[in-house]
């Protein structure tokens, strides 16, 4: 049997979603509880593969289980055994026998927490970036408009991004204040390694006044990392929401 | 000169506002980089002495330093000797001479956030209160406004306690949701030991339907610890603002 599962996460304590050698994953903690449960070794497949710091509100990932059980069960069963984990299995469902988490994918959405504020942060610390200058909001969500739609996306692309083509239409980009902090919130069918982050740190060039709308236009015309904004840090970027 | 400071704090890693013998303080990490940047070992006041786990968004305190400088000179020196505490100085102001941040708060404004789901909390442990029962919203706030106005707070208070009077005056105790989470507001001249937590415990009670309106009445007229709810974790609870 099939079943989707949706993650919540805290990414400060991972190096990221998919196992590695240098140290625990999302992935490789999942899977572990999924074994002390049931004895069964599976793969754990996500729906968005989070870089180190990244958290998650809603990751989706599929496995397959041998032995008959409940979703119900498996959600207890693996919740038991992550602790104390950062981790937690929100929902467990009955899947297809061909539903694929990262494959059936048909949108993505992202939340980027930027506190924009003189002090430093104590609550927030590893959950948002943490920007000292002001920003306009408002300049950065002009600006954002410019990369919404079908484009060449190779000035937000990490260098060792895997996918074929580094043409992905972006559906929306908004950016918007509430209170100190920015939110900026990306929504794809897909999106390239670090381009959010990428796409964060360019918006925040325009939200200082180093960038206007039209630079934003021309780096993404280049289609060169090297003319992009720097990448904004892992710890203020959230995977929302994946959608079937 | 007197400086007026506000503080936001992660309370997790802490045993406390107060110094004490067992652990770090907030109060003496505070003292601390004032001394670092000053020379001058000074005390640090505080509107509410919370507990160990406790957080604020808003925590107020003044000092005295002998030397000439600026509330800005002040602000940017204790941060960066702060670091890397999860304690955050928000903003410093020179206040009069007579000015208190214990002896002349006017109100206090607390909140306490319930995750009310099955699920563990991933990305706020330590940050809320995670009930797996669910949760009355609606009979929670409205068995709270019996204990609104001017009681005798007792079925409240912790035994270590050191108030004069068990009677106080709430002004403000709200229950509301907002989805899967329960935010309570409540807001005093001042608390009791407890009084929050205690308070919110009780409302868990009424929330899961364990116990009525009524027997809220009836716990508090009894003026017995023994007759209230328990105490609720402090990992949810948060000083948000004091006012003068």
């Amino acid at each position: 049997m099939r079943y989707k599962l949706t993650i919540e996460y805290d990414g400060g304590a991972y190096v990221g979603w998919q196992r590695q050698d240098n140290g625990p994953s999302i992935q490789a903690a999942l899977e572990a509880a999924i074994h002390a449960f049931s004895g069964e070794t599976v793969q754990v497949w996500g729906a968005g593969r989070t870089d180190a710091g990244v958290h998650a509100l809603g990751q989706v990932a599929h496995i397959d289980l041998a032995k008959a059980t409940t979703a119900r069960v498996v959600r207890e069963a693996v919740n038991h055994h992550l602790k104390p984990q950062r981790i937690a299995v929100l929902t467990v469902e009955e899947a297809a026998p061909n539903f694929h988490a990262r494959l059936a994918a048909k949108s993505r959405l992202y939340r980027y927490r930027i506190v924009n504020r003189r002090a430093p942060l104590a609550i927030d610390q590893g959950r948002a970036w943490h920007v000292q200058v002001a920003l306009d909001s408002d300049a950065m969500h002009d600006a954002a408009q410019v990369l919404v739609g079908r484009h060449d996306f190779s000035t937000f692309r990490a260098s060792l991004c895997q996918a074929k083509s580094p043409v992905k239409t972006l559906d929306q980009l908004d950016a918007r204040r509430l209170g100190e902090e920015i939110e900026v919130t990306a929504r794809a069918r897909s999106f390239l390694h670090h381009q959010v982050r990428n796409m964060v740190g360019t918006l925040a060039l325009v939200g200082r006044g180093k960038w206007s709308k039209a630079d934003v236009a021309k780096a993404l015309a280049a289609a060169d990392r090297t003319k992009g904004g720097p990448t904004a840090p892992p710890d203020g970027l959230y995977l929302v929401e994946v959608r079937y």
